[in-house]
């Protein structure tokens, strides 16, 4: 693919997130990643929304070097690029302050399976991070925020594939995916499935999990290699 | 009524559940059945709303043989199978992961009638099947799903007809109706009464149920022989 | 104001029930008086909204005779003639399912006055009627309804005007106004009204009602001959 | 600028209130300052926001003599005025009955920081008013409502730039900026981060507030010299 066709994608699911209700303002931004040469492209800084225009996207390496464009890439560059680092496999990083996800990121609490729509695309509960140190916080701000998100996963085995996204605790959600369309995706199901949650426990305030059966059916009847669902499967 | 008109009236319903904001991407499909053909028109697995037309909708069998169509029914055919040869009178169904119902789904509780809105349409509580075993989910899981559900009602001894819709626990709703346009009307009003339901526990978190003299005339008012809602009857 | 002028104004303040999302499909209904003929416009019962034309409106005297019209009038329309009949001063109703108001209904609870949006409409706490017993709901139940709408008003003391709106246990509100469009906007007013004081209370369950003297203030400087908000006051 | 160019800007941001779902009919209003001239240009009293024109607005001086419009100003203005004579450094002010944040009015409680969407805009917890007294009710009392609210901000020493906005009690919030758009911005923040704080709290009851540290990371990359956030700094 070419960085012109990535640049598109990027636009595209930029653009995406005031679609779906995701962002206020300029509070989200879409990257998305070229592997091969390892360059990510990213949103400028407090643009808006309906100004964007893809030559206004800002190319920069997995350093944070600005390669190409005018304009100050996203303030969370530095947190897209350690994820991209690290999880090797992801193409596309959304970050918003979409309420509901925001609202759990808040309250520093996961958001625990507790149905089918949680487990189609998320493979168990979707992490909190811990709260950021005062170093961290005073360091090197938003890579260090790409650091305890790794941490996150590391610590408790979770594979970035199964659980494509994250609480970050004070904070609000990223979330991630095989390409920017794809991460966008996973953050619209990320505030479903928030807003359910919350629901869920003002009905039922000692909601169990799903089980664990069933978690695994609707999983991996959407992914990996037994998947049937959608045109695409067997 | 022809087929080419039932697959109409399927393509109608469909598009009519994200006009209704029912559905988040394509979590949702409706089918209608030809009785005296035993026919079922369903949804293709995994398209959107947006890009559906009449020649994508397949039909099967009561058995899920495909008589038409190019594309893989939705994965939930199964279950919508298994409820038609279960339930006879009903013409249409509807599954969606619409929010507040789905939140009933997950917290595995069932909405007692608490107001005229519920009762319009629903003659009692609507309810929730029991949590499905680890054999029922590892086996034929979306026709286990329709057993679970005949099953609930037939346990609870409801007619489908007066409750026209059920929780599936850990999942999300699904409705019926004579035809799958009133399916999807009563998906809409599962909605609101399940939205209206958790506000008024908010409010007051002994509401005891509705006095069943008032479920009986608003029910009644508007189904069966004494109706006199509307312009059709009496 | 002829007959036809006030057609055209029950028509308009019905097609504002959905533009302010104040209905799902027929739910409501809006009515107007001409106290001089003693005949009240109301909408027919089950039409859609969005092919709800002038002449579909039915014509009936204040004890229910058509007078005009080939369509069955609503079916609350005894309800809308008793508040007509004790309620002297009020020149149109409307009764929806809006869902926050509605809730209140269903938990059987009156709306205190929280706040200043609250007090500049309504000037004191939104009733709720008791509960209907049996014969009520198994004799002319539409007239009944109307009946405890009025018993609440009168047993407490209200004076209509004061309070244009009320909760009818276990089912939805009721509002009036000067015209249609004035009750039209108090139904606005209540729906926004209930949303707030619910979340009033999540956030302080023990919030205590307004001071009498801001309610006053408020109130008072929107009706009444001391009135100086907007262009129409002194 | 202007007095001409100002009505524009006042006249946009009136407009804005509406699109971003802050105002229910006439419930709110934007003014800004000219403070050169000392003269405010505000919002006509009960003047629908569809029907509003540049020669609709009110331009009154700091002591509220209409200077020119053949309108009553906003029945809030005396509000308005109060707060531009002891706020220095605000260019716009903005009252609405947005109602998550209306909701914290009723409720008599301050918003404290939950999360980075709060801190990129308020430095601290958004301060509730105490309720006033009969006599400030009884006497000037919308010029009485401004000088609660900056006892308020001069009691607890806090800085109106670092939190440009306030939660009347019983009443509505107000905010402010330096000029009438920021003041409006700031209003949409408040009512997310309204929202979001009653929604953290319904996940975690006891949430905490954020850290300190955290809380200046993000208000400090946006405000003030250090700031580093959007394409206009460092």
């Amino acid at each position: 693919m070419s960085l012109e066709a990535l640049k598109q994608e990027v636009l595209e699911a930029n653009l995406a997130l005031p679609e779906h209700n995701l962002v206020t303002f300029t509070w989200g931004n879409v990257s998305g990643i070229d592997r091969e040469k390892g360059l990510v492209v990213i949103k400028p800084s407090g643009v808006e929304y309906d100004q964007l225009k893809a030559e206004d996207l800002v190319v920069v390496d997995l350093e944070g070097h600005i390669v190409e464009g005018n304009l100050k890439p996203s303030s969370d560059t530095p947190t897209h690029l350690y994820l991209y680092r690290h999880f090797k496999d992801i193409g596309g990083i959304v970050h918003t302050h979409s309420p509901w996800a925001t609202s759990w990121s808040q309250a520093g609490k996961g958001i625990e399976a507790l149905g089918t729509t949680h487990g189609d695309y998320y493979y168990g509960t979707i992490p909190c991070t811990r709260r950021m140190t005062e170093e961290e916080i005073q360091g090197e701000y938003e890579k260090e925020t790409g650091k305890v998100i790794v941490e996150t996963f590391e610590e408790a085995g979770i594979d970035p594939k199964s659980i494509p996204g994250v609480l970050v605790n004070s904070h609000a959600p990223f979330n991630w995916g095989k390409d920017p369309n794809d991460a966008v995706h996973n953050a619209v199901v990320l505030e479903e499935v928030a807003k359910m949650a919350m629901a869920t426990y003002q009905i039922n305030s000692s909601t169990p999990r799903m089980d664990q059966e069933l978690l695994d059916k609707h999983f991996l009847r959407k992914h990996g290699k037994y998947a049937y669902y959608g045109q695409n499967h067997g």
